[in-house]
């Protein structure tokens, strides 16, 4: 039942269209979408040119406008990268169809069947920053679940999005499918953001993708249904039983590996029993990974022997997701207080502990609550990739619909049929 | 993450003692939250006096307001009425524990073991109206499957909630458990209704249970996310290929059975074909269940020669859910056209199609949108009850984490367990 109902805004219209398209696109049978999915891959990798000149205009512009080096990197398309594109796309046509399977079922006691089936959430929105790939990965998701999508890039992405939609757009209508299953929301400001936000029952689920700022607004301000993904203040607990080789290969893995993505630790705590042993150690491993550590009192006091840079920490420390070669780190008295610290700053995404007891290991799992609760493994293997789910549209932080990475079964929601032979209460 | 902070306002005070409870209760096996059941079964028969003479007082006020009789008896509570709150309360001890059910489990090709388990969501608010036996049902799930709850009961039944929770946490911390564990959020006002809404952090999610403006308002003004329960303008529609002996029976009892509840049918659609035949033989037998019908002019020419009363229908009477015995109907050329209506008007609870044809039935499901679709049976078996799951915290009309009706697995999240020996990317 539509609630949002104006009919002057470029965002409604996407929104109805979309809608449209959902109905038609929620019981078409997996060799169509896949067909469409083949369509898509093929039409990327012929329009290769196209779409890396309208990129080359975005690339200008942030280059022209000072953007970091980093960001500018992120926005680029190539040739190659385009093909990589292209070759995600055709690994998502080899995943499984969630649509269609049965949750569970039963005959109930006066002999009604009941079955209930995985069916497309309908229409899903998806705001996101620069990374022009995350048009084509989305839409290949929601595609393949049978889902319309509803995208809105960022503005210092436009050509290069408008560019990739038009090339989905037309390999999607070739297949057969309508063309509105994959939608580019109009208007570079943050009024399109907003009604997006505001268009309950056009659009069933709204998924932010980006920094903590939009992913703030989005949960603040929408009506529509929002799954909140994403922020990482993740945790590595080094236990007083921790075997301290593999502690330090951890730690610096997960701060160092990769440190602009959510599942990158932020803050490390520290058994005080083990803390002059391992620390040290620590210090001067993450120094060589050009780590800068924000320590407290205990801490900075085991750092003076160290190579290690390591500055006073403030509350403000603990509340960080750095995503930068930076790492918080204190001392703590127990496990108990560990879980403690975690529970109080944590974003919920992802928590190491590394010890070799067992008895800690299973208290920490069942105490800290977040998406994931590693042992003995780091943090970075949050991921829908590293969990064998073929694909990932976000990594939920929130607890509703879907918690941690999510693959395609979370782009679907389930009905109920019921089967009698005249049945009345 | 607490991201609500008015630490003067008394339903930020009790949230953050439901969080506190929240986490001592995620923790426990089944066997102590099943005897703390058990104890509030016993606790609200030996204290049934008290609970009655309670409840007396909102009876009388509720009558003094000259209140409609069918309300006065919702909130009624007698000795009888007591003792089955009890019994629910001890059928709830024998339902499966969610809580640790690994929902999916495997060894990455790595060696890491990962594992998804079920947890508690935390902190449930549930909003309801004048049932005070909700107060007790409500509770009990949420212990049952490891979360706090907020109880906001309507002012119409203060004194009945008082001392229903009164005994509840009694009962709840003589069995070991933190008696905050269950509260009742403090204020006759809509503003506690507005803090519980807006104290996101705080409470994990909020159900509404009750009329669809207090649904509306609970969608629209919070910043918890809310499950969106009950609203039921379920269709009956009659194929071509009808039984008519079945049709009328399940028509009738879809309407009348109990036609306040959120699965009675509100609206029939009628295939043309079979118009001539099915219509005046159900709309005798509506006349007889005391039916007032709503029709359009195909209906009403069809109604000539019956004992019906039936009047005209408007765009109105198709969004309507009456919750009464009033009933829309309409002719409608195709099977597809039945499916365009319900798009268009449909809550999305549940529809049904009576039909011998499978050719129709398997159209019907597919291209349906509701939280239940059932074939050749009325739309009133959609209740958790009827499905088997033992208890129902409410039927969710959204696609967000639970559809239909909700048991205790609905009132969980899950969190991945990864295990590994020093596992690092």
């Amino acid at each position: 039942m539509t609630t949002y109902d104006d009919a002057t805004s470029p965002v409604t219209l996407a929104g109805r269209r979309a809608q449209e398209a959902a109905a038609g696109l929620a019981t078409l049978p997996r060799a169509v979408k896949d067909d469409a999915l083949r369509a898509v891959a093929d039409a990327l990798e012929a329009r290769t040119a196209e779409i890396v000149a309208a990129n080359a205009g975005d690339v200008r512009r942030a280059e022209e406008a000072g953007t970091a080096a980093s960001v500018v990197d992120r926005l680029t398309l190539t040739a190659d990268r385009v093909r990589a594109i292209a070759a995600d796309v055709r690994h998502v046509v080899t995943l499984p169809d969630p649509v269609g399977e049965v949750v569970r079922g039963s005959t109930l006691p006066n002999g009604i069947d009941l079955r209930q089936v995985r069916v497309p959430l309908g229409v899903v929105g998806i705001v996101y920053e620069a990374r022009p790939n995350v048009t084509v990965d989305a839409a290949a998701l929601c595609l393949k679940s049978g889902n319309a999508v509803l995208l809105r890039g960022s503005s210092s992405a436009k050509e290069s999005n408008t560019a990739l939609v038009a090339v989905l757009r037309d390999a999607v209508a070739a297949a057969g499918l309508p063309a509105d299953a994959v939608q580019l929301v109009p208007g570079d400001t943050h009024d399109s953001v907003r009604e997006l936000m505001r268009a309950r029952g056009l659009v069933d689920v709204l998924i932010p993708r980006g920094g903590a700022a939009l992913i703030r607004r989005t949960v603040e301000e929408s009506t529509v249904p929002v799954i909140e993904t994403g922020t990482g203040n993740c945790h590595v607990y080094v236990d007083a039983d921790a075997d301290l080789d593999a502690a330090v290969d951890i730690l610096v893995n997960a701060k160092a590996q990769r440190p602009s993505v959510c599942n990158s630790a932020e803050t490390v705590l520290v058994h005080r029993d083990i803390a002059a042993a391992f620390l040290p150690r620590a210090l001067d491993a993450l120094a060589e990974a050009q780590v800068t550590v924000h320590g407290d009192a205990r801490v900075r006091a085991l750092a003076e022997d160290t190579k290690a840079t390591v500055v006073e920490a403030t509350d403000e420390d603990w509340a960080t997701e750095y995503l930068s070669y930076d790492l918080a780190a204190a001392v703590v008295d127990s496990l108990d207080d560990a879980v403690a610290h975690i529970r109080r700053w944590s974003s919920g995404h992802t928590e190491a502990i590394i010890t070799t007891s067992q008895a800690a290991a299973r208290r920490f799992t069942q105490r800290v609550d977040s998406t994931t609760v590693a042992v003995n493994a780091s943090t970075r293997f949050t991921d829908g990739g590293a969990f064998g789910f073929g694909a990932e549209i976000g990594i939920s932080t929130q607890k509703l619909h879907a918690r941690g990475p999510m693959g395609l079964p979370e782009l679907t929601s389930t009905k109920y049929v019921l089967t009698g032979d005249g049945h009345i209460r």
